[in-house]
């Protein structure tokens, strides 16, 4: 279903065709996620004007929509960017993030959600709002659930979606609502740094851009940024070192690393 | 008043509780903010949609509002926000970029100072100008002016507004009009690095989450940056070099080393 | 026409006059282009808003326009800051960040590359496009073009609007539409950190606020980044390393490292 190989297959496959990646995401990790595809070698691009998202998702190879930091404008472009990439055939990939912290923000990606995302990508808490398991009230963009208390409703969500599903946390469960991909790469430092679902995300487009098999894509995305991450945190006092060798660790990512370290659990 | 011990305790605090920490701010220190926050122990969250911000901050536990890169949909929801902590009893800070740079700065600040700010913390002439006690013109973001050029404007600002006031430079001032701290840490090399006073506001709205006493909680916060920054630009060759370490210093940070460093002059 | 002692002159001019240089740029980028600034011993402000961009350019000694993340309340903002700027004498710089990806890009970098900016810097494709060379669709923010495939464009965009004009690549090129100066410094690792193209442009807002010669300024401003990039690369394992090095490398730049290093090649 997923393999070593595999993951080493797409991020060959990355690296030779660099794909343009439409990125409408949210202000405090822009920079961050642009490093991060630029870093495993794909081609990030920013672009949030209503007046401009067709024209740019038509010449991109998969477009990352982060509600982050979102308002109405910005809303409206996401809309319009899922539904030229649908009818072009470019595959996106939705972070609902804070989803059930307001319901500007569960209504919001619970709409896109239905914009036939190639791959939505949350904590626990997140995709158990937009599952419709939980009407809790989550605490901010962090989870204090586990990832696999939203096992379920990961694989509820797939179903009515037709989305992949990843529910990031010390274990990454990945699910087309029927087949599971559980990844237990990481580390626990990653979590003292902004935006690192995010840029798991970001990096899932870059392997749906160039992997057709969404399931082994999404894995491959999330497994390129918890492979390189635990590489940081070995030589990482705290989270400002862990940052640079992050991106240090996803340009020098290579087949042997991934086939050495990475842990398929189930 | 304020003592290395008070300091620590506030410290053990943050990392027991993890408070939300609502932020508006600029576009410009969103990722140190957050990363800044985390590495401390804190939960940051970036929320400025009109839609949402009065729902966000109901469930945080301090808010920050920044008028770095302000523009009018966002001051409106500052105000909304600041009104919606108060109601709640949630303490918040303001950061007046640019008091005096330009009067939509001016006026922005002195509507925020009246909404009962927990804590204003700012430079030298940001301080002056919001105290009334100067129509100059500033640089900028910059202040040329010495931190106790400001300290009878600040003991103003904090009668009238009933706010912390804490002017920060070489050395920072804390007082509430009556009692005063004089903080004497941090370095030069500091200056080179942007938005470090932003990220010294955002810690002290942590602080704030989990200290009642006030004058406490912002000498607290000021404390934690200008001692994770002076520690890092003892190993740091130019600024690049001391973000990255700040960022690891202030994760690093405990009581022995609150004990050994902090300089309280007055 | 350009040499290291110009170049070195210029820098000390920048430490010694610290020019307020008011930037209207990208979210991406804003961090990063304010560290640099800073680094090289500038003084940076992002401002953007309509209420405020013509106030605030009139105390700024120059002004530097970047279209990354546009939309239209900051087109608005973009064009009244250069006329403003132009009404006071105050140089600015372009950057066309994206033109010929979509219209939008390529409309407003049109109109504001009418607006007698005292450079414009972009890669090959956006100097193509801007100076009407090609109709062709570029790939998003990126060139696959080289630098000197610009160079006819870049004279005829340099007669046309009365800019200098610079194109970016392996070599970096920059004209006034007669004169040419060739520059060859800098690392094939700066192409995978996201807006060292957009920090370039910055540089040169810094180099045009103390050097009334445009073609030096702008040489100066390009070889500052282009020194410390190279620097950088040279102990840097990976991008996000390099982004490191480069702002402590800029920060120590000196005339010695200018005179060693510095390649002019035409």
């Amino acid at each position: 279903m997923f393999t070593a190989a595999d993951c080493s297959a797409i991020l060959d496959q990355v690296r030779a065709r660099t794909p343009l990646v439409h990125n409408i995401t949210n202000y405090v990790v822009m920079n961050n996620t642009a490093n991060a595809l630029l870093a495993l070698g794909a081609s990030p691009a920013m672009v949030h004007a209503n007046e401009e998202v067709e024209e740019f998702v038509a010449i991109s190879s998969a477009l990352v929509i982060n509600i982050g930091t979102l308002s109405p404008a910005w809303v409206t472009a996401m809309k319009k960017a899922a539904r030229a990439a649908n009818a072009r055939g470019i595959p996106w990939a939705l972070d609902p993030v804070g989803a059930g912290a307001t319901a500007y923000r569960t209504n919001t990606s619970a709409a896109l959600a239905q914009l036939k995302p190639a791959c939505i990508r949350g904590n626990a808490s997140e995709i158990m709002v937009l599952a419709g398991a939980t009407a809790e009230r989550t605490k901010g963009v962090d989870s204090s659930r586990r990832s696999s208390d939203a096992l379920d409703a990961a694989r509820q969500l797939a179903r009515t979606t037709g989305a992949v599903v990843a529910v990031t946390g010390a274990t990454d469960y990945v699910t087309d609502g029927t087949q599971l991909i559980s990844l237990a790469n990481g580390h626990p430092l990653m979590a003292k740094v902004t935006g690192l679902g995010c840029t798991a995300t970001a990096l899932i487009g870059a392997a749906l851009a160039v992997e057709k098999n969404r399931l082994a894509a999404v894995a491959a995305g999330l497994s390129f940024l918890a492979l390189a991450g635990e590489i940081a945190a070995e030589k990482s006092p705290g989270p400002g070192s862990l940052q640079l060798h992050l991106l240090d660790a996803l340009h020098q990512l290579d087949a042997a690393t991934i086939r050495r370290r990475l842990k398929i659990v189930a």
